[in-house]
């Protein structure tokens, strides 16, 4: 499957879906599906913002030592995002609306970073 | 009720979990409660940092426009992280095992934000 397949599942398996993508740590984009209702938001344009955040996040965990981040998850009023690890220099996240399935988004972010990893 | 009568509540009411704090974004922490068993873990270092990311991760949100950050959640391999906003000096933040009802501290944060405002 391409990146392109494993995206569009993501975004058809879980409810209140916008957009999944795959992103590197630099902020560019590998790939990435959005839905045709959420093309007004600019999804693009923040999670190259929340690449360079997650980056420095991940320097505080280590001072943690709790063990390396696998998720983040940055929640406004109306749009839910969580950001998942595949490899040290990519990430899938995942855009979805405040009322949809956060539970399930995690969980299938989950079972696709290691089909994505299968690829890059 | 005080800071820590909240604090300790929102610790039991739980399952997993091992901390939490009423925090400012300058990284300074107003009240802490953290469970005995959770004592070797240095959650507070570790909040100094999420503070400052969660300052920069308001300033992206603003660019999207999607309104703003409610709510971030950090998760390692063996600690989930869950902060919500209170104002916009303060926010409360919940630790818990990765084995912990995530779900039910998202919801216990929300409802326990405002109480803390009050007293503010």
């Amino acid at each position: 499957m391409s990146f392109r397949t494993h995206l569009e599942s993501v975004v058809n398996q879980v409810e209140g879906a916008l957009g999944c993508s795959v992103m590197g740590f630099d902020g560019i984009s590998v790939e990435t599906h959005q839905k045709e209702e959420a093309a007004e938001l600019e999804l693009n344009g923040t999670w190259v913002e929340y690449a360079n955040v997650l980056s420095q996040l991940r320097q505080a965990a280590e001072l943690l030592k709790t063990g390396e981040i696998q998720e983040i998850s940055v929640n406004t009023e109306s749009v839910l995002t969580i950001m998942r690890l595949v490899s040290p220099e990519y990430f899938l996240v995942l855009a979805l609306r405040a009322d949809g399935n956060y539970g399930k988004g995690r969980y299938v972010l989950r079972v696709t970073a290691p089909k994505i990893l299968a690829e890059l």
